[in-house]
Formats: C-alpha cells, structure tokens, sequence
C-alpha cells in the first residue's frame, strides 16, 4: 500500500489555531515536511513546534528569490524525495503556515505529486481572517464583495480593488506598504484600513491608525484590511 | 468583573474542524449561544454538538428572510439578554460556522455589544478554503488575484469578477446557481470551475464537471470556485 501526501493547514503563528484535524494527521504521520529558507528558518515548523519531536523530519530548502528558478528545482528534487517515501508506504505530512492552497507552497508540491500518489489537504486559518479577529474588523456583511491580492499588483489593480469592493485584503505587505499608504488615500479608504504584522506570532503587531506607522519597509508577513465602517 | 463576548469560528460543517482554541475557549464557557432559524435549526450548534452538553445554551432565533427588519429587532434582543449575562459576570461563546466575521452573524451582536463589552475573536475556517482542500483545487498561486461575491450580486459584477480575477469565489450559490452556469461559459471560466454543498457535512457534495448537475436551484449553503487549471 503506498503513503499518503497530507496538506497540512497549520494556521498563520499561534500554535493553537490549528484545526483538531491537522493536529491528528500530524501526530500520527512518519515523515513531516516543511519548506525552509537558505538561512534555515520556516515558519510552518515554528507553527507546528509544540506538536513536533516523535516524527521524522523533512526540511525542503527553497531559495525565496523573485526569480522561481531556483525554487522550481527544489521542489522537483522534494517532489522526488516525497515520492519516494510514499511508494514505500509511509505517510508524508507537508505542514504548511495558513492554508496550503491559499498562497501555499504546498501548491508546487502537490502539482508534482498529486496526480500520481493518494492525497488529501486539510485547510487552515488564513492570516486575513486571524488578523480580523485580531483587529475585531467585520470583513464581508450579507453580500459585499472581498477582494485579495498582494503587494505586488499594480497600482491601477489595487486601486479597481479599494474602489469596487468593499473589502480588500492586500496581502504580503510590509515591503510595499509605503507605495500602498497613497493608494489608500486616493481610494479615500485609508480611515477604512488597518495594518497587522506577524498575526498570532510573539512579535505580533497591529496599527489601526495608519498615521502611526514608522516609515520605511515592514516584514513579508503582513497585511492591510480595508472593510466598510458602520457607524 | 465582567464577563467576556466571545465570537467562536466552528469550521464549515466538520466537527473536526475546529481550532484547539475554539475548543477550549468552547468548553469553560458558561454559556453558549448560538443563531437558530425559525424552524429549530441551528448549523453552528450543529457543528460544534460534540463539544457541548455541560455548558447552559442560549439559542437566538432569527428570521431569515429577504426583509432584514425581523432579524434586527431578533439581534436587539439577543444582544440585550447577552448584555445582562455579560454585566452580571459570565462568559457568553457565540458560535459561528466558518468564520464569526466573513459573512457571520456574529458581526451583528458584536456591532451591538462590542464597544462596550470585552470581546474576543476567534477565526474560523471558512467555507472556501474547505471547498478549495476538499477539490484539491489551488486557490492562489504566488501574486495572483481572489474575488469573493455572493450569488446576489449583479450578473455584471460576476462577470466582472470572472474576467479580471484569477480566482473566484461565488458563496451561498446554489438558490441562484442556474443563473450563474451560463456567466460562467460567457466569462470562458466554465472549465475552471467546481461546485461544492454542504462541505464537511455528511450530505456533501462535489461537482468536478458543471454538466453534471441536476436543473434546478441548490441549497445555500454551496459554492462555485474558479481558479485557474495548469498543465
């Protein structure tokens, strides 16, 4: 019998909004998988750290450049490695920070994988609706409209967003946000929006008065809400 | 001291699907309530029926017709008895199923109760990441674009969507699905699509192919997902 590929959703940082689900597949699995960056952190782990210790470990190290072609060949040689373990009849648990197929780099490794091999993904919380939480911000009411993107669209396109729906979730902000901040206030939604970084983490952070932001970049984990105010 | 609001995410319809600290904060509550239609039925409470029977139960009826002034005179209400056990020292745990603050009736007794009461959130899985995990479906992919509407929008402003976004999320689908499937093939995203109901629940269902659906409306709690298909 061959393994199974688990997607593992393990939420945006806090340890504790992981679903029961993932929290049973994880501590049943052999082999846990996590991407980890040239300079050895991920994320995923940290996450998913206090449930960690008795399964073996797979760190997949994957270049974060701009340019994909270093990425797109570790997760062909993971994919492999992956396979490999699968054929021989062992589970392999891909933990993954937020949801995996919610800007997840789960996703590369399922393209390469799943057609041929058993899988099932398990979703998790996503950072925008931890960081409402967060910020006690309603996001979507009866049939508004939500749009998310990230920091790397166009002005134009993030612009169309603020103007339109009445949501927006700009995701992976920090290193933007100084080209976001006018965005915001041509759109006239900058009172409308708040800033989180590194949702459910130690080193969270919240700005719900975008005038007290320091200049300068912030970190790839963050993002802005913009949601409709009632009275 | 007061008492704490606590607005409960439960997941999308899989018990298991809740996070670790839903689940605690769940099973100290004192008081539970949750939003009941009319006719006896309560989803939230049905999703998270494994975790209660010690906690006292305060069941909110809400109509839930078109004409949305029966359902704030049911919110006044509630939020005035939730109100008075807050004042008078207990906890109250409102579960919500998803996510309390995307599309949640939670959002209406915190915009009642928030301001002058401690309240805290706790997020939820929401529908569409479950339907993503249940389709195996990419939701985004690296800097690409998600619009979520409801099925009552404008048919111009789902076809908008379709056309401008990768990826596309069409909640509580299925009373208007009918007129959905011909935007669909009009925007050239039919082939991209999924239709889900109930996702987690047992009476779940999967439509891969568009063309096997039955004529006819489908239940509310169902949703088409459009992203896009690589090779």
């Amino acid at each position: 019998v061959k393994g199974i590929l688990y997607g593992i959703g393990v939420g945006p940082g806090d340890p504790e909004l992981i679903t029961l689900k993932a929290l049973r597949i994880l501590e049943r699995a052999a082999l846990v998988a996590y991407i980890v960056s040239p300079s050895g952190t991920s994320t995923a782990r940290r996450i998913a750290s206090p449930y960690l210790g008795r399964q073996q470990e797979l760190p997949i190290v994957v270049p974060m450049s701009r340019d994909r072609r270093g990425a797109l060949v570790a997760y062909d040689a993971a994919a492999r490695e992956i396979a490999a373990q699968l054929e021989a009849g062992r589970d392999v648990a891909v933990l993954c920070e937020g949801d995996p197929l919610f800007y997840g780099s789960f996703i590369y490794l399922y393209e390469r994988l799943g057609p041929q091999h058993g899988c099932e993904v398990v979703p998790g919380i996503t950072a925008f609706t931890a960081a409402a939480a967060r910020a006690r911000l309603p996001l979507t009411r009866q049939d508004e409209r939500l749009a998310v993107l990230t920091s790397r669209s166009t002005d134009e396109d993030i612009l169309a967003a603020l103007q339109s729906c009445d949501s927006v979730v700009i995701m992976k902000a920090g290193p933007a946000r100084e080209r976001i901040l006018p965005l915001l206030k041509r759109a006239d939604r900058y009172r409308d929006t708040v800033y989180l970084e590194r949702v459910g983490w130690d080193e969270e952070q919240v700005w719900e008065d975008l005038d007290a932001l320091p200049a300068g970049p912030g970190p790839y984990f963050s993002l802005f809400i913009t949601a409709r105010r009632r009275p």
